[in-house]
């Protein structure tokens, strides 16, 4: 194509940009119409990429960042011959794959789900990564972001983190139309405030007016050219450039143009250009990953303390020896998660996010689009700044391992800001995701391996403290089982517990047993999804669980037992023993025991039961 | 003081960190050394801070973004003559005010929980907005922050704040240590390299050695004569400063020192010097806030349809012009969320934070400890970007409002990435929290007066569409209450709903009594604290409860009931309709009934469970 026809390319890509808004009747066609002839140059000049084969190790990686500018995304789909026009306007509708912001569950040119701003650049700096690091593949990755998700933190950890590992294949494209959502951006169309702030972090910038098609195909070019660091495009543009009525007005986000027919024809009418685009490079097709012999650590002696943390960094090692599509990311705690464990074996496959929690899972899912098993750990307090990357992991439907250090108060004298305690509320109400939570060493191994092999979202929480082996090395931890650690006919009602709270747990059965009050313990290291069978057993046997958790009462183990109850058949008696007041410092044995989930609580709470023949 | 007697000073707040580690036997003292200058010449020279009375309203005021160097805050309490020597050697023990990282709800000079790093400099621009913008106190903002935590996005987000606002009664001090948790930051000692970034940013620059009392002095002095914008002091400092076998030495995080005795010896021996610090300037005690008479919107006729996120908006305005202590932020989404009609009412105290989260939380927390009622809104999707903020904000006790729109599949086309799904889960298991879901539009004014009047973190979750008025407008809402709606002494089973779910409810109703089964319905406007004895009530009359709910089937209503039995008391049957699948785009009628939470889902998950005979 030469250069009018892709400023053809580019009205068409508005004029199917507002008849895929108008039958839909909602969408975003102004903030499509801004950034498309920076689409046009792109897919005609640049974007190396077989949409026959989204697969192809050699395609280059297009992330729409502005995700509510999906009709660009397709009208460009349409123009490349991937959907047809008859698909473009099922936009929006109930099963059509034109889904209000794009996702990969449904097409398979997406690399990422994106519609939360601020998301598309951190998860683009893993595939770029990817790219850089791990495939070798001379991929290039394009991110199309707005101007106002620029004010997302997350795009300074990306920007942070692509220019530390020198991403000169990572070109972000900046549609700076200077139009907010509910109206002008900080800094509008102050093209060089962006550029000083992303040249401060260590980009190249290049700034062009979005809508001259050479000027763009300039800064295309020096991107490409530009070696060691990573490029940032500056457009200037007009939001629903092209069309009198909507060009650089306010109030219009998010609506479809009023006046639909008069707009198209004031760009000139429909088109059916179709841009062939450019095919990807030559590359290997990545080699099928094969395992080889898997050493998981073994802790023989039971009765040996050692801490779960420990056991997932030997495992993680392990595993990466095992498994060669296997990474891992930190969030400069390594030495405290022992992901340190696997930086020292395999420092080709581990990537230092620093502290930088959002970068830490925006670039693992970006890992996980390109087909390598990340495992990213922190404390599981701060986990929780990641909370809208996690859900839109879960959008995306990627395979992401996600590890939580230092849960619940049982950490100590570092006080509440350290503890996670709000993690298995937060993880299990994502969609489609795997909670686990051991409570010994070669639990955790096991687990580790497991969760490597799973879809979706999966949570492993461990414990900062020793704690003794309960397990021999070679048992099996099913996802969705339990292990039933203490039973007989006379037990009076069932312990529900994991991670620390399976040993106090334990521990007052012996006490109790001691009194003659038999009691269940389970350990329900599987919090999500959880063992009905066994569950439901207990209660029918026990007819009362008593759930025992180093977590806030909502959302955790105590919640997570009605799972087994919930198709309305008879429910048990069910008590609740959780940290339910605000911790302050202590050791870790007075902060179980302030929180009321130490052996000695849990003795007084059963007699108490017992006392008021609540249970048999 | 003189130079000298500062420079005696930095070494007293070095000996008694190192002494109060040792006692605790954990804790930061080398993070504390490497900013002990920057705190002696702070306290010396600079803090308008009268300890007798920390609520004066001309008090400068001092955050530790670096909780972890807490040996060093409580080091200079002592040195102020705020604790004495016996209790900075309770630190970190049980019942202790010394926390390991500290927190207001212990200590009165605290202004805000730290210890998850970046998130002071965001609480700063708050307290810096409150003075600058709404008390008009020339007090200062000191934000002592670590290098490490400039990688947390959170930072930035809050430079470009405070820059965008000049609020040039903010100072961030910068401890480049150049050493993190595990090893070296990406920057190391290059001043430079922070310098160039919040250059970029719009900030005032000086770079320092962060050991010369001298240097120190001119940069303070500097940063307040600098006007116009926010100041950062980039110090030159060395970890462990002062004792040869850790200074500048890696591996030694969060330890205490292995020869206490021998450091404090290497450090001149323990001193008992007491700064005087300067007095806060004259300032009016800001004025009881009187409220006036409130008038909330009305809505008096029943059916006619208003969404709650319009009433919402309409209430908040209603309460600015009664209350002129509450004020307002949004996350560059207010034409949505309808904090617009905030804005329009009372502009001097709306505060646009642009699309970042947590930066809107953060500020909204410095607000609050300025005395100020917060209210900041976004879709409830995007709340959880600041999931750590509101769990940080929990840990000071610090009471703020945060409201959610756009919740569930509700919101139709624009699909999952815009769906409040997980926003229930996240705020019950905050600790403290209130979280409310109202269904109609005079509900919703209600309960937005109530919360302003709460402690603790207040969520409000709002729906998008018009629902049908239902309640009067002088109806009362009390937290912890909800609403019979449909209720006999035939009711075969109860409904429990809140927004959009209640009206499928009563829909649901209607037509399972046109086939002669009675259900009853309630309105489960207030998710925490719930109504046990409404609920305990319809379990003893009807036997089980089904929950209906706009969320994912994890933390939310499902769960939220079960509060009510958790004493081993029966338990009713339970089942739970929720949103089990990944939505797609459809219209508002379609997602819910794909979800199973429409009226007929409901209808027909009744009649199974009658023709079962799980209900009566």
């Amino acid at each position: 194509m030469n250069t009018p026809e892709i400023g053809e390319l580019g009205q068409q890509l508005r004029v199917d940009s507002v008849r895929a808004a108008a039958a839909a009747g909602s969408g975003h066609p102004t903030s499509s119409m801004s950034a498309a002839d920076l689409m046009a140059v792109l897919l005609a000049r640049q974007l190396r990429y077989d949409f026959d084969r989204p697969s192809h190790p050699g395609n280059d990686r297009f992330v729409l960042s502005k995700g509510h500018a999906s009709p660009l995304l397709y009208a460009a789909y349409k123009a490349a011959g991937a959907i047809d026009d008859a698909e473009l306007l099922t936009f929006r509708t109930l099963g059509s794959r034109l889904e209000g912001h794009p996702t990969p569950r449904r097409l398979p040119w997406v690399e990422t789900a994106t519609g939360s701003l601020g998301q598309g650049l951190p998860v683009g700096v893993g595939i770029a990564l990817s790219g850089k690091r791990l495939d070798r593949v001379g991929y290039r990755v394009w991110v199309l972001c707005g101007d106002s998700e620029l004010a997302e933190g997350s795009v300074w950890e990306a920007a942070e983190h692509a220019a530390y590992e020198g991403l000169d294949n990572l070109t972000a494209i900046v549609d700076v139309n200077r139009l907010g959502q509910r109206g002008p951006t900080r800094h509008g169309h102050d093209l060089d405030a962006y550029a000083r702030r992303f040249q401060a972090f260590g980009w190249h910038t290049v700034e062009v007016d979005g809508h001259d098609v050479e000027d763009i195909e300039r800064a295309y070019g020096e991107a490409v050219s530009t070696a060691g660091q990573p490029t940032v495009i500056l457009a200037r543009t007009l939001k629903g450039k092209g069309v009198a009525s909507v060009q650089d007005r306010e109030g219009l986000h998010g609506k479809p143009l009023p006046e639909a027919d008069e707009a198209i024809e004031e760009l000139g009418g429909v088109r059916d250009l179709r841009v062939e685009g450019l095919q990807p490079q030559a590359a290997r097709t990545l080699h099928a990953v094969r395992a080889g012999h898997l050493d998981l650590p073994r802790w023989e002696k039971k009765g040996d303390e050692v801490a779960t943390r420990d056991a997932y960094g030997q495992a993680l090692a392990a595993l990466g020896s095992s498994r060669p599509d296997v990474v891992a990311l930190d969030g400069e705690v390594s030495d405290s998660t022992r992901a340190e464990f696997f930086a020292k074996e395999h420092p080709e496959r581990f990537f230092e996010c620093y502290i930088a929690e959002q970068q830490l899972v925006g670039a693992a899912v970006g890992l996980a689009t390109r087909g390598w098993v990340p495992f990213a750990s922190s404390f599981a307090a701060f986990l929780t700044r990641a909370h809208d990357f996690v859900r839109m992991a879960a959008v995306s439907g990627v395979g992401i391992n996600l590890v939580g250090s230092h849960a619940g108060v049982a950490i100590g004298e570092d006080g509440p800001s350290q503890m996670g305690v709000e993690d298995l509320a937060m993880f299990r109400t994502v969609y489609g995701s795997t909670v686990l939570y051991p409570c010994d060493a070669n639990q955790t191994a096991a687990l580790v391996a497991t969760m490597a092999g799973l879809d979706g979202v999966r949570y492993l929480r461990t414990s900062r403290g020793a704690m003794p082996v309960l397990y021999g090395p070679g048992e099996e931890f099913p996802v969705g089982g339990s292990k039933v650690l203490r039973r007989s006919t006379d037990d009076r009602l069932t312990l529900v517990a994991a991670g620390v709270t399976v040993h106090e747990s334990l521990k007052a059965a012996e006490a109790l047993a001691a009194d003659g009050i038999a009691v269940r313990v389970v350990d329900l290291y599987s919090v999500k999804p959880v063992d009905r069978e066994t569950l439901r057993e207990a209660a029918e046997q026990t007819g009362c669980l008593l759930t025992v958790e180093d977590h806030h009462p909502e959302g955790g183990i105590g919640d997570a037992v009605l799972d087994a109850f919930l198709d309305g058949r008879p429910t048990p008696r069910l008590v609740r023993l959780a940290v339910r007041d605000m911790p302050g410092s202590a050791t870790p044995a007075e902060q179980l025991h302030a929180a009321g989930i130490d052996a000695e609580s849990i003795v007084a709470a059963v007699k108490l039961l017992v006392e008021n023949a609540v249970v048999r």
